[in-house]
């Protein structure tokens, strides 16, 4: 359970884990799988924290928009759960994925079913039908995470989406493979083209951990209304800290100990339920996909803090 | 993070909880690879609660003594850990191990180490490198488990240990395998005699509620002096949340939400950091070999006091 | 090596096998993932025998066309290995695949390049190959089964085709798949258009058999010129030989001994080196996916007549 | 079919392959797994071919004893289905097994049941079963050997049977394994003694040629009674063509065309049926485990004489 920590702390406290991460000598290397994103800066460092009230503290580049790629995942499955409820998980599981390398064999093995929402399968699988209840599912996502972070320039970097589209081959055939299955509603190219979409939105570290705070919350809004129930809410928290961080969570539960979704854009958010949430952002990534300085500076603000849920 | 519940409240928690699982209709059925474990009524119930200061509530059962089987995996790591430190994670992954159906070729494909502790692979490791520390790793786990609960009766059950041996080639190839790989250093016949007298160990809910109270009390063992770091135990803490209840660590962490580690025998002992330790025993086992009767103890646990880490 | 048999022979043999197929109780089942197929009556039969000068004999339904499906890529395969030579073995391999469970754990294990041309994957390949060769990969293989067969009136069932086409994900996902590793050069639907064309060729067993000729003349066409080397028609006896009915190549050399290539339209052609060819048709399936009544035929070929070539 | 060549040429077509392959100058390495076949010199070569009636021709080292290892495979499975029938292909397949890093999930997929008589797996199996029925299965196919090579000096290497038991732990793991299933009759240790002295038996190129001379007679033994039946001669033929050069039975077909089995101690068998037997020496090895310069010469023996079954 958590330590408390008076709020007040936060702002030294991110100036001294910024100070640390200026020191790091490794820092990764950016995902270079599309143009954009291999163009990001490894020295690149933001982080923010907001609480509950959406007071937010950051420091270094904590207001620079960045691809928030995987990081969309969580908003995504929110949205559909609070849209569906628990016939969701007859489509997609909620187990962590183990090896990468097995990822089709258990999608034949399960037949078409993905192990869990984090899974590049299982976010097709949630965006399909979240699509299929809202007719626009990276326009619903966007406006959900305008609202939250309170930022209406929130948008789609176009180019982003267009490069992804470009290098889809990978999930238009992991798309047409649940296809075959019956496990996806609408036709694969307009489920690619709704996925790429939501993993090009731009984001700050700022707007994220505002858009993150209903994982804090039990699952209320900023604007306090209900977005799901509080067990809903910590569904997905286990499933954050279960299957949020690739073939890492294990490691990432080990040495931060929060509930984290990262994405290979080098962000990173991170709930400590009922205090507050996270967003870091270094572009610099380690072999599993998890940026270098991003998981450090997690690992040290749960070290400095006692904030972790072990 | 954990709300409060004053302690006062766990014993008559406790019967609401038994009363309710009382009604169950279904309770699964008893682990049938071994006699003695088959003949186990699913009936049989008990629960017990620990507070840091060593406290215990309990119903139903509670002070029944059952085969302990995979719940022992949690202390062997512990002893082993607290011994070597970090060198063990040359030898055993922390990460989820998915579907069971692969853990074979994902030994195969990770050069003979098991993916975490909690597997039979990576629970044959621990204990091997265990016996070569102690001499006797059974014995330092017996040892450990009676200071622990303060009951110096606890002792292998000879006929269990029998049974297993009897059905033990699966575990059996397991060893050879990772030997071949040069990951097993004592000889594959003596480390499973080694490993069968461990899983063989009766206990009961009261004594293994007790015995876990070091990975509530961050580290520190029953008598005051500490058996690992804060952070050594932060970090059994994550991996049995991510990898102790065999394919279900995800559905566990989403019903339950706390570090636990079921048997075959019917027992789950979990963990509520800063608070209290538990230890459920039912022995009707669900499809993916957790107590149907624990799990739902468990969940009611969390649902009532609302102590679950998320 | 084959014992002699006159030619002379082969009319009233071919008699004596389909009486004794006609008295078969077990038939197997049309394959059913598609109308056209699922419709075709599993007593229909048909063989043919052609010898090396174009001589055909045949029995019951030998020259009611039927959809060639698989059996289609040895003709693709032998078209492409003449045009290119030894290159293309750097994106496709000569080896039996083993269990179709692994076919997408095999292809994510070797980079994209499928285990061999007559597993889908394979067939793929070629398909993109040869279509980036010719520029109409299927109409230079009409052309040719047109002139080899002496049928000018071959062609594509175009509502077969379309048929393929609705049900096509799997092979679309196989597609894009070996795309994402760079091994497809033509744009994914464009190749999937070519391949379920090809797969959708009717012909009879009269036309297979005389087609499959080049094979038994080690690789001299039917007017005297040649299309491959004696040393690459040998190559693609043994391929059939090792991988051409599915999953029961083994099966299949045990029984019939002889190179051999199946589809699920229930054709199976049959290559006796030196001496001639046969095609045998029978709409069920085995679970295999091959022609219970094709099998059994060939099989009582081989023992009637010792032409096998072990 | 084959091209007749008469058996007059042998010795000086052998004298032309020794030449070419004595200008080889890639050779491939001994296996190291164990120190006496890491000693060998893969310099060393040899060549034998013996005509029905016995007579044998050879050059190089063709009467130098070598480590038969897999070529032994051959005979075991012989004998045991000349005992048991058709009984035997419920407890091993006949299917290639695909590429060897799914040996052990296809294993557990097939429920103990291996794929073919000639992946260890399988011939764990076979030669468990001839134990049973023999009571002494390495003392069976020693017997068997000396009688059919007429060298009576044949002999079980103890080095190197104590080398392999020593290096045993991946063959104890796959026999505890298909133990686990039902699939193993004596105890694995025992089974494992059984196994490692049939792999450690001693032959020369002479011999094998002779001993493998019933797979070319259909059946017949040296002395002219039957072993099994033509049908069970021409079955091993096509298991030796699917299966018998490890994950290169495709390439094998592909190149030499003709039944073989090679071992890991640098022989291989080849069997023209109704011709002739051969057996080629050289220690050095390729990647899959087949000898470098015994391949070559076999390519070249077929491509000279035209004796290949396609």
């Amino acid at each position: 359970m958590a330590t408390m920590a008076s709020s007040h702390t936060f702002q030294p406290l991110l100036h001294r884990i910024a100070a640390e991460i200026e020191s790091m000598p490794v820092r990764g290397r950016p995902a270079d799988y599309i143009p954009a994103l291999a163009a990001c800066d490894p020295h690149r460092f933001g982080m923010a924290v907001a609480e509950l009230d959406g007071t937010v503290y950051g420091v270094g580049d904590w207001r620079q928009p960045f691809s928030t790629q995987s990081v969309s995942k969580v908003f995504t499955l929110a949205l559909d759960l609070a849209l569906e409820g628990d016939t969701l998980w007859e489509h997609v599981g909620r187990e962590p994925s183990g090896n990468p390398f097995n990822s089709l064999v258990q999608l034949e093995y399960e037949n078409g079913i993905p192990r869990n929402p984090f899974i590049n399968a299982g976010a097709l699988v949630v965006t399909d039908r979240l699509h299929t209840r809202t007719g626009d599912a990276a326009g619903a996502l966007l406006e959900f995470l305008r609202a939250e972070s309170g930022n209406a320039g929130l948008a789609v970097d176009k180019g982003v989406a267009a490069s992804e589209s470009a290098h889809g081959d990978r999930n238009a055939a992991l798309g047409h493979f649940m296809a075959s299955y019956g496990n996806i509603g609408n036709p694969v190219p307009v489920l690619l083209d709704q996925y790429f979409r939501q993993c090009s939105i731009e984001a700050s570290c700022a707007d994220l951990a505002l858009a993150t705070g209903f994982l804090a919350r039990h699952g209320v809004r900023a604007d306090g209304t209900r977005l799901m129930t509080r067990s809903q809410a910590k569904q997905i928290n286990a499933i954050m800290l279960t299957c949020g961080t690739y073939d890492a969570a294990g490691d990432f539960a080990y040495r931060v100990g929060l509930p984290g979704k990262s994405g290979v854009g080098g962000g990173i958010i991170a709930v400590v339920p009922g205090h507050c949430t996270l967003c870091v952002w270094g572009p610099g990534l380690d072999e599993r996909g998890n940026s270098v300085t991003g998981v450090a500076a997690l690992d040290r603000f749960t070290t400095l803090t006692g904030l972790s849920v072990f």
